[in-house]
């Protein structure tokens, strides 16, 4: 028998190969692939790298760009293989025998792995049943608790709706330990704590290009703090964790991000406008969404979920013991198109 | 005061920006990029990507070619960013409280920061005066520790001799805990011992596609094993861990790994010129290397590599603190006219 690190074992593995739909809203990604404009850029820059030399400048060319957008300084900006990564190594950094790291439930579902592999209790809090956060009990939680990370996810995954930026700020004075705040999807509502950072000691912001910026597959994601909280968090990447590919071409949207706009609008109107035509379905509860995917609820979810199937349309389903998302759908938005065909296919449910 | 893990502190960053340089034989890079024919190739499967959906067959087809390649199972096969993310992973899966790891000294300098990132008791095991592992000594060393995982460096990393596969049987066949080959530098060498692994449910071989394959700045590796210890190792990984951009070019430059054949071959029978020449030279010693680089010991290291620094060379020296490798240095070999001009400007030091 190996002697395999403690607990090991029971942690889970991920390696299942998804099913391509040909409509897939059911992982909250961007439906179009990068403008074409920034596409071109992409490839043309991915056709003058050194593929055989070690990532060099090329972090800190993404990483200054990042932080001159955000007017702060390079040493406060880090940047990982999604915010997936940088998720992941905020939980390790404040992980470990005797930390606690909590975070509201539900909301993104890794989190609680993610506190699992970073050997830390993981303590769930629930949200109330709108799924709003009650921002007093929460702080009040996390203090009794005594954790060393407290994690929001803003606006919310799977649920949509979001704190304002007072209620954010709220928290972060009013807790001493660190407040990981996942704005993975914050462009589609446009209120980023980034600014809070300079008055909040405790603050990181995690943000990704993998939802606004459709950028899911090259993995890059990066995180906001103060200099002396990204100091700490540094140590725990290894030297060459990110790529040259995934970092020019990131570099290239981050310079052509108001090509996206147009986009990000549409998506938030989209987003309206399917929550309407939703609301009038009989028996679905349509949660409002600060995000670029809707929930709902509705008795029959998964037969609606098994019928959109058929139809070779992806939605996110919710097994019935995921706290709170009993008889929940999550649809992402997509194009005007794919959102219309979405909408006619669950019309066409057999509602009786 | 923030609530980081323990022993965060202690930890290293990695942030620097590394020096271009001229002639860059510093790093056991391939000086050369793709192969133009690769290249194109790459570039084509690239422009064909959709970078908004999170990464799904990629992974699976790329391990799937890889396992055929070695008569193994897919189960067989973990893919990482880099060799570097692998001998991470394995150092967690057989980390933690209690733990220990050993590792020859002098060889890669990272398997010591490894092994502290895996919270795990890092012991070294000093090579003998000529660079060589006495073997027995070692696995008596690795069962009187009772160690959880043994690592060797095959060709070894920075002195560049090898072990014998009889050699490598015999460490898998005499321990009881998991044996760590990693060959990154074994294209050169030409003796992979991953025909063992069907045989030692111990042995975990780890290769890389950034020294033979000119993908270090891709960065992906992989490492073969049985079915039950990769299972256990991928639970360290966190999903989507690797980008498409990554996985579409390595899946090429594996399908087309002959094209790679003739500068295999050429850095060979560089080394073997280089080494020659070297030898000539009055007080250098040069170790046999079996790598893409060659080790050498003079008593003027550090002002040499002061005078082809001038000369815009960028050649490997360390630190009189580095175990066992006082006054040495490590050059990489490049092309032929590369190696000539490295080889010209050591000549023209003043050797007086």
């Amino acid at each position: 028998m190996l002697n395999y690190r403690n607990e090991l074992e029971s942690m889970p593995s991920y390696d299942g190969v998804e099913k391509n739909y040909r409509i897939k809203v059911n992982a909250n990604e961007s439906t179009l692939s990068l403008p074409a404009a920034v596409e071109e850029r992409v490839l043309n820059r991915l056709s003058m790298l050194a593929f055989n030399r070690y990532p060099n400048e090329e972090y800190h060319s993404l990483a200054a760009q990042i932080a001159k957008s955000f007017s702060v300084e390079e040493s406060q900006v880090l940047l990982g293989g999604g915010s997936s990564e940088i998720i992941e190594k905020v939980f390790h950094a404040f992980g470990g025998a005797g930390h606690k790291i909590i975070f509201p439930q539900p909301s993104f579902s890794m989190y609680k792995i993610y506190a699992k592999a970073a050997e830390a209790e993981g303590i769930s809090f629930s949200l109330d049943k709108n799924f709003d956060l009650d921002v007093d009990a929460f702080i009040k939680k996390v203090r009794e608790v005594d954790a060393s990370l407290a994690v929001v996810c803003n606006p919310n995954n799977p649920t949509g709706n979001a704190l304002t930026i007072a209620q954010v700020e709220k928290i972060a004075a009013s807790i001493d330990c660190a407040f990981l705040l996942d704005e993975a999807y914050v462009e589609f509502y446009g209120l980023s704590a980034v600014g809070l950072v300079e008055k909040f000691p405790n603050l990181i912001v995690a943000r990704t290009f993998s939802k606004a910026y459709g950028m899911a597959g090259a993995r890059v994601g990066y995180m906001i703090a103060q200099a002396e909280v990204t100091r700490m968090i540094n140590k725990t990447f290894m030297p060459y964790h990110l790529n040259v590919l995934t970092l020019a071409a990131a570099d290239i949207v981050w310079q052509m991000r108001d090509e996206f706009s147009a986009r990000l609008q549409l998506i938030i109107s989209e987003r309206e406008r399917m929550a309407e035509r939703l609301k009038k379905l009989e028996g679905v509860r349509v949660f409002p969404s600060q995000a670029n995917f809707i929930l709902i609820r509705l008795d029959r979810a998964q037969e609606l979920k098994n019928y959109l199937e058929l139809l070779d349309i992806g939605i996110r389903y919710f097994s019935p013991d995921a706290f709170g998302l009993k008889n929940c759908l999550r649809i992402s938005i997509g194009t005007p198109d794919e959102n219309d065909e979405v909408f006619s296919a669950i019309k066409s449910f057999n509602w009786e």
